[in-house]
C-alpha cells in the first residue's frame, strides 16, 4: 500500500469560479485505473499555508507508477496544475 | 471529521533502538479517547525530509481539542516528542 498525499494552496482567489473549476478537475484524477480511497480535502492548520490536499492510495508501486505515467494525469499536470498551484508538497506513506 | 496528519523525522539513528522506542511511545496516543483510523506509517517519497507520518481521525473539533488536552498527550510531547524529533509540520484536513 502506497498513500499519495498532496497539500496544496492555488493562485486563484478563495471561493472563486477558477477555483471551483480546478477542484473539479482535480476531482477527475480519481477515475485514472489503480486510484483508490481518493480524497480532496480542505487543509485547515494555520501551522502551514496550503488550503487544500488530495490523498490516494495505490495497491503497490505498479499502480502509483502506472498513474503517474497515465496520459489525463500527465494532461492534468500540465494543463492545470502547473498553471494554477502556487506551491505544493508530496508525501508517500507506506 | 478531522484528519490530523503529521510527517516528522527523528533525531534517531534508522533502525536504532532509540527508533523503535519512540515509535512504540508514539503508537501509544491511539488510546487516547477521540482518535480512530490511527496509522504510523514510513514517509518514502524523496521530495522531502521526513521519515515517518502519523495519520489520526477525529469526529469534530471537540474530539480533537480533548486529544490535544489529554494528560497523556502532553506527557508524550514533553517527554518524547519535543526531545527526540529533528523536524514536523502539522496538517490538518477537513
Amino acid at each position: 500500500m502506497i498513500r499519495h498525499i498532496v497539500p496544496f494552496r492555488l493562485k486563484h482567489a478563495r471561493g472563486s469560479a477558477e477555483e471551483a473549476g480546478f477542484l473539479a478537475a482535480n476531482r477527475k484524477l480519481a477515475d485514472i485505473p489503480g486510484v483508490e480511497q481518493f480524497e480532496l480535502l480542505r487543509q485547515i492548520s494555520p501551522k502551514n499555508d496550503f488550503d487544500f490536499c488530495v490523498s490516494m492510495t495505490f495497491a503497490d508501486q505498479a499502480a502509483y507508477q502506472a498513474y503517474n505515467n497515465h496520459p489525463d494525469h500527465i494532461a492534468f499536470v500540465q494543463t492545470r496544475w502547473l498553471p494554477e498551484v502556487a506551491d505544493f508538497m508530496e508525501i508517500d506513506l507506506t
